[in-house]
């Protein structure tokens, strides 16, 4: 393992999340708050530690690997979270280590959950910094800095990608890495300044509507009044409703808009689907709800609120729906296993993965029918390869696996089975808010120091899609090759395998 | 699809229905209970059904195929359990014709989950057929009635084995089927006449005695006591502890005992496993609840025998774990969704499932690793088919999304999420009790018609590992061929796949 080139790349990225910080700097600023002072001292801190990996790393080779590039990619994810945690606490927002990194790794992570019972007493500056990290969380941090970094450290970034971006069907729009990185930022920014100036234009003020367009374009969460959404206009809502919902969109279909070919979104069954279950799922939880409302308008308005914020799992709420019936209860967490399409914003299964899924069992079913009829399963009219196949199952196995798992850590703090299995449900995909002591209304403070660490691990596993944060953790990725022999090295010369992961990729 | 065949089996399964209601008709004769009238009057009803379907169905072709074999072992278990619910329902024990099939699904498909609040009120002649379901559900009844058949209506009756068993180390013992099943079967009873004599030996009353083997042997889990087996003595806790451990072992196992082969059990990777996760689970609960019991002996005897009720899927229970900690009942829990062995009465998803499920995600880190080293999933030696892991993936897939399904569907009744989450995880996996208002203590009369229906839809699908159900209810089993067109037939003329069927069975 290039260990060197692991070191440097992540020196470069600690820079980069110095550089983050700037806008939350201008806001403590503006406000003229004191914790502008921490929010600067954090900054320096990045940048010293970040300078002091590059300097004493001294990489003899600049290439690296999957195996590099999966490390890096976790890696990346927990460094950002402790040292982005470091506002929070040396303000003493959050007076506890572990809280602090639980926030702002709930922030990267585009989760949206918080152990925060009164946001609102958060200066403005941290505010603005909780809600920002969603935004360059969204899209990915790595995706961002791959754009940019090949020039500053010389290596070869398109692992780095391919360990971020599993999904399925994010489709190669183009045939270089930072080009495609550079038409997604730009669909990126055009959304979120899109429903900004709609924010604004229909009165929202404008730190809330900046916070809020962060939270909604990452498929975030974090609100910045006490009572999440619930007091803003029913205009605001629905503006903040379909973006959210758009920002859960496979963003080929905004590239297909981009290039003037808006009529081919159809054959994007992902997006067809997705936008099917969102409009299922909206009606018969309206149809569940409705007596709990005097105006069929509002019901509506609630449902499809709570709909598009689970299923592109970012968590805002504007109703408290641990007090819905048990049939809608059971959708949105069917919708939170669900998540949102590949290739967005959003965290969970992906709507891709699940209709492979439910394509194999039909394949099953009609084999054991007609046992002579060799079929082929194919999405968008392609035949799927069967390295997608066994990637799809194999997620979905490690997903269950960690989830079972994590549950029975959290445990030991002796919460409910309802909290407990909302908990790691709504923090493996990215969602915010479980049900019962970890409902809308409530928050995750209950939760001990282990059990918050073990949800911290469960948002950046669901993040990254869990494989890459299990290689991480996996004896296997340490033991051969690297700093302590020249096995690793000698394994990993360019190989057919290693060309592929370059095709399949993003 | 040969119908007149599909009739025909069935025909004959109903008569033998009758034949497995005559030793419940010899308790009503020793207790003298006028129940034993109904249960004559049901023999007849089943007699009569079975008779007339085996005289009007005048099969052209006497050989069935993979799709007629699935077909007809999903809906015998459907005819069973409504056949098999008539001396309930008639002699009045069991008013609503709806519990008695659910009681009647739960006692054939060895679940053991009831509808009764008081089974001693119940007369003994009725008590008996609840718990003798259980032994003739344990073994499977097409496994017995295979060995049977074949004389009698004339058909290959491979195809009904390997949709009953498609575990995937059932190992081929002997070439015949036949010769398979008997060879089971006198291991079954075996077990099951030692187990009685323990029992009795330890003077516990003989009708307890019989009736508590049938259930321990099917791991089913009916009881005779309103207080569960909680009332028994520790020594006649124990031998039904180490009985349901016994039954839920793969019968490989047994197999090569018979044959002077110990030494080679602890090749079989499934049955280390599976003690070995026994052994986890009993100290991990002990530790965690002797606090609630002042011997520590007991604990290890409560937990003993709840961890070997639930993971073998039989469903006794000794304590109330519903009152026990989180982590003890989410212990609990993930022993409901493991199962017991392939190959043994349980039920559940199956060890040895769950370890090729795991063995899956470690090639694939690895894969990530070393990405040009391919290697191949190995299990107990042999390099596992394709066709193998593309099963296991795709019954776990069905599996979840037959549980996403029922749960949504149940809750229309209103209950907490606990109580339906584990209601049809209980059913689904063929437990029994789950928690809360479906708990050790409880029962589940508190459902509607409605979503008792989905619930025997749910033992019998978990009993059968949920494909062959899944064709039953797939139009395309319906669609083409059989009554309304030849080309059935014409299609499903012996072939490649057919004979690759048979060489993969038992």
């Amino acid at each position: 393992m290039n260990f060197a080139m692991i070191f440097r790349i992540l020196g470069w990225m600690m820079m980069f999340e110095a550089a983050f910080m700037a806008p939350s700097g201008v806001a403590a600023l503006v406000y003229r708050e004191k914790a502008g002072m921490w929010l600067a001292i954090s900054m320096v801190i990045c940048l010293a530690a970040g300078g002091l990996m590059i300097l004493i790393s001294r990489p003899k080779v600049r290439r690296i690997y999957a195996r590099e590039g999966s490390v890096i990619c976790a890696l990346v994810w927990f460094l950002y979270s402790i040292f982005g945690a470091l506002p929070f606490r040396l303000s003493g927002a959050i007076p506890d280590m572990f809280d602090a990194v639980f926030e702002t790794a709930s922030g990267f992570t585009t989760t949206g959950a918080s152990i925060l019972s009164d946001v609102e007493a958060l200066p403005h500056c941290l505010l603005f910094w909780r809600s920002f990290t969603h935004w360059v969380g969204g899209m990915g941090i790595l995706v961002f800095v791959m754009a940019i970094i090949p020039l500053a450290a010389g290596g070869s970034t398109m692992f780095l990608m391919k360990a971020e971006s599993p999904g399925p069907s994010v489709k190669k729009m183009v045939p270089k890495a930072g080009q495609t990185a550079s038409i997604l930022y730009r669909m990126y920014f055009v959304l979120t300044a899109m429903e900004m100036v709609l924010l604004v234009v229909f009165r929202m003020p404008v730190f809330d509507a900046l916070c809020l367009t962060f939270g909604t374009a990452g498929t975030g969460g974090f609100a910045v009044l006490n009572s999440g959404l619930a007091g803003y206009t029913i205009a605001q809502q629905v503006i903040i409703t379909v973006f959210m919902i758009l920002f859960g969109t496979n963003f080929s279909a905004y590239y297909l808009v981009m290039t003037g070919r808006i009529r081919e979104i159809p054959k994007i069954s992902e997006v067809v689907t997705y936008y099917g279950i969102i409009t299922a799922a909206i009606i018969m939880i309206t149809v569940n709800v409705h007596g709990m409302y005097s105006n069929i308008g509002i019901a509506i308005k609630d449902a499809a609120f709570q709909v598009g914020s689970i299923i592109t799992t970012t968590g805002y709420s504007t109703a408290d729906f641990n007090l819905w019936p048990a049939f809608s209860k059971w959708i949105l967490i069917l919708l939170m296993f669900c998540g949102a399409c590949a290739g967005s914003t959003g965290g969970g299964i992906k709507v891709s993965r699940i209709q492979v899924a439910v394509k194999t069992v039909i394949k099953e079913l009609d084999n054991a029918i007609h046992p002579n009829n060799v079929r082929k399963i194919k999405y968008d009219g392609k035949v799927l390869e069967h390295s997608v196949l066994r990637g799809i199952n194999v997620f979905i196995v490690a997903y269950f696996l960690t989830m079972a798992l994590s549950i029975l850590l959290i445990t030991f703090d002796n919460f409910d089975l309802e909290t407990n299995f909302t908990a790691v449900v709504a923090t493996l995909n990215n969602i915010g808010p479980g049900l019962s002591k970890v409902g809308p209304t409530a928050n995750y403070s209950g939760y001990s120091t282990f059990s918050t660490c073990v949800l911290i691990f469960d948002m950046i596993a669901g993040r990254l899609e869990i494989l890459p944060v299990l290689v991480l953790f996996s004896v296997h990725t340490w033991k051969d090759g690297g700093l302590f022999s020249g096995r690793g090295k000698a394994r990993h010369r360019v190989g057919e395998a290693d060309e592929a992961l370059l095709d399949e990729g993003f």
